[in-house]
Parts: C-alpha cells; structure tokens; sequence
C-alpha cells in the first residue's frame, strides 16, 4: 500500500475512533484539516441516521461543510459550552503539547479549544514527536505589524516566513483576515515559555502552540489500529 | 468660555506642543482622535510649508486624512522603526499608564506604539488620573469569542459592553474588522497584573492598556498653558 493511501487509512481509523466521543445532545466542536474533515463527514452520516447533535465550526470550511451534511450549525451566542470537539494536530509532543495550524485555521481552533470540556485530537501516528518545532510554528498577525513581528520572531530564534496561498496570488489571507508567519526553528525546548513570548508580541493574534488543551489523542498506525494517549501516557519531561 | 470651546483650545495647545518634537528626515507615527487629529493637520501645514517627513498611520482615517494633506504615508514594509509618534490618551495615571482605544483604534496605535523610539501623548488635563477605570477599558475581541471573552472578563470584576456604531446600525466593527468590548470597572488597581490577564484570553486580540510606552504626556489646560509630564513627574507608586 502506497504511503499516502495508508496514511489516509490511518486518518479515517482515528476519525472513525473519535466518534464513540459523541452522545445525543451534545454540542460539538468541528475542526479543520484533513483529519478532522474525516471526522465531519462521519458525524454527518450519523446526523442523517437521525444522531441529535450540534455543531460549533472552527473555519468556514468547516461551517459549510457541516451545514451540506446537515449538522445543525449553532455559535457561542447559544451555547458557551462545548461538550466535545474533535480536531487534528500537526505535531504531538510530550504533556499533549501541540503545534496546530497547519491548515491556517488555529485561531477559531483555539477559540473553541477554549470553549470545550473534552478537547480530542485525531491524527495519524506521523505527528508523535519527542520535541515540538520540526513543523514550522504558525503565528498569526495583523498584516501592519508584519515586519515588526517577523523581527521579534527572529529575536526568539524563529525563521519566519510569510506563507503564501496555494493559488500562488501573494499571501495567504486567514478567515479573519490576518496573515500567517511559519516559523521554523532548531526545536521548542519550552513551549509555556515560548507561547508566553509570543503572545506577548505587539500585532501577534494568536499562535500555533496548543498547551494543557487536549484531553486525549487518537494515534492511528497505517495499520488502522488506533491507540489513545491521554497526558499520563505522554507525560512531559 | 463654554467647557467645549475650552477644552478644544486645550487640545489645540497639547497639539501645537508636540511639533517641537518632530524633526526633518524623521518617520512621524499618526496617531487617532480628537488631539491626534490637530497635530496630523499641524504637522499637514509644516509640510506644505516644505517640512521633510513621512508619516505611518495607526488608523484609516489618519491615513485619509495624512493623504489629503500632502503627507508622504510609508509603511513598516519601508521603516521598521518610527521617530516619534504623536497620540492622544482617554486616561493618563501615575507611570504614565494609559487608557487608549476610546476612537477604537487601539490596535494599530498600539502597534506604532511599539515601534517607535519616542512615544508622545497629547491630551487635554482632563484626562489625568490617580487610577485607571473610570473610562471603561476597550478590550479588541474576535467576533466569534465575544460571549466568551464577556464571561472571562466578567471573571476578572469587569462589566464588558459590546460598542455600538454611531449609526445605531448594530456593533462598532474596528480597521480589522472586530468587535470592542467596553470595560467598565470599579478601578485598575494593577494595570501590569491586568493586562497580563486580558492578553492570555483567547479570542482577545488587543486591550487599550499602555504600559510602559509613553515617554511623555504634554498636558494642556483650559487657559492654553501646557505642562509635559515624564515618568519622573508621575512616578507609578
């Protein structure tokens, strides 16, 4: 089996795995990204075998795909609580430590990380790291602040580039209009440290590490067998 | 005279004081408000009269209005540091602590805040205070995050109230296109320990806090006179 048809495979098993999270009544959050996409349409299948549910999206991607699957899409206006969200990550580390944003949507990822009581990441077993920093960080800004940001990032010890959009026009343009640095580096030796950093610069929106927010994690191997690590499975050092 | 016509005066003096700071060959940060406003048209009048700079905005409408008035605009793309910048101020406290965002342009004035070398706040003396609080603190929130950026900023002893747009067409929306929070509090006893509270929110995207930033406040009275205030003249306590 090709590489990339077993990491589909692994995908959809994690996706699959995500579900017996879900009871009638809940409000769920949608992600974004391949695995949580998987993770969208199986929700929908269950929606249309009659599963009672509500969705709170994390891009409008994923709103518009929820709504064509018919999940009733709700906000925080309704409903402050979110019981479970489901989302994908692009590195796993140690504490549940997470780089997301890959995909370009970690601030109303975050928004609803913020918001919910079980916060599950499905994934395939590429994105285990030992360390944070081998995908470059996402840091989001306010397109003025740019330069600015780009010479603090550095001052951290970032590389910071300008992502582009795959249409090759210039920029890419987040769902708030910002635009995204991604940032690489030698490794996060501290991630609490560097988030504080970070946050702490001038026209930063918000950034790519997710720290003390997932629950637990869904590992699928090209196998498709899918393992669970919660915190005290990956504890950090 | 009317306390209107008075305080007008007085921001008219804070204004013309600040141009003693601007030198030629300087990048000029154009500040939002009432105050500001008489200084970019000041500063709009020395140029016509050949004065070499070049202005950075921290608004659309300073940068419209910059424009008409024959200032060269540049941006953070062409000079990563400004000379001075020239901004007004709802509430000036010991440390030269400020309230800003009144106008709803904190966020890029915070940004030309934090690049520039000299930071210079005109005000009329109205505006001075032993305690932050009194003018309810502008919190920039993501639209999708405010009822939970209301909830955890009630937490801290706030009472958030959504701006609404003079036009009493619904929410003021900021330059970037998000929603202000009005805070109003029994006072801010710690502004550091706030705003570090406020920033670790997500969904915040900025706060009208300026700590640490100006260099100093020149301060006009109802009569014309000025008085310029450092950090050593009001000492945080």
């Amino acid at each position: 089996m090709p590489d990339a048809q077993a990491q589909q495979a692994a995908k959809l098993a994690a996706a699959k795995a995500a579900l017996r999270f879900i009871e009638p009544g809940m409000v769920v959050g949608l992600g974004s990204g391949s695995t949580a996409t998987l993770f969208i349409q199986l929700l929908g299948e269950k929606v249309q075998q009659g599963l009672d549910i509500k969705g709170i999206a994390s891009s409008e991607d994923s709103e518009v795909l929820g709504r064509k699957l018919g999940i009733p899409i709700t906000d925080f206006d309704h409903h402050s609580t979110i019981d479970v969200a489901v989302d994908g990550a692009d590195e796993v580390a140690p504490g549940l430590a997470l780089i997301k944003g890959g995909g370009g949507k970690l601030l109303r990822e975050k928004i609803v990380a913020s918001a919910c009581k079980r916060f599950i990441i499905v994934a395939d077993d590429s994105k285990l790291v030992k360390q944070l920093g081998a995908f470059p960080l996402p840091v989001e800004v306010i397109p003025m602040a740019v330069p600015l940001v780009t010479e603090k990032l550095s001052d951290l010890g970032f590389t910071p580039k300008i992502r582009q959009d795959k249409s090759g026009n210039g920029p890419y343009i987040t769902d708030e209009g910002n635009i995204l640095l991604d940032c690489s580096s030698s490794g996060i030796a501290d991630p609490e440290v560097t988030a504080a950093e970070i946050r702490s610069i001038i026209g930063v929106v918000e950034h790519g590490l997710f720290l003390n927010m997932a629950e637990r994690v869904l590992l699928a191997g090209a196998d498709g067998s899918v393992r669970e690590l919660t915190v005290e499975d990956y504890p950090a050092a």
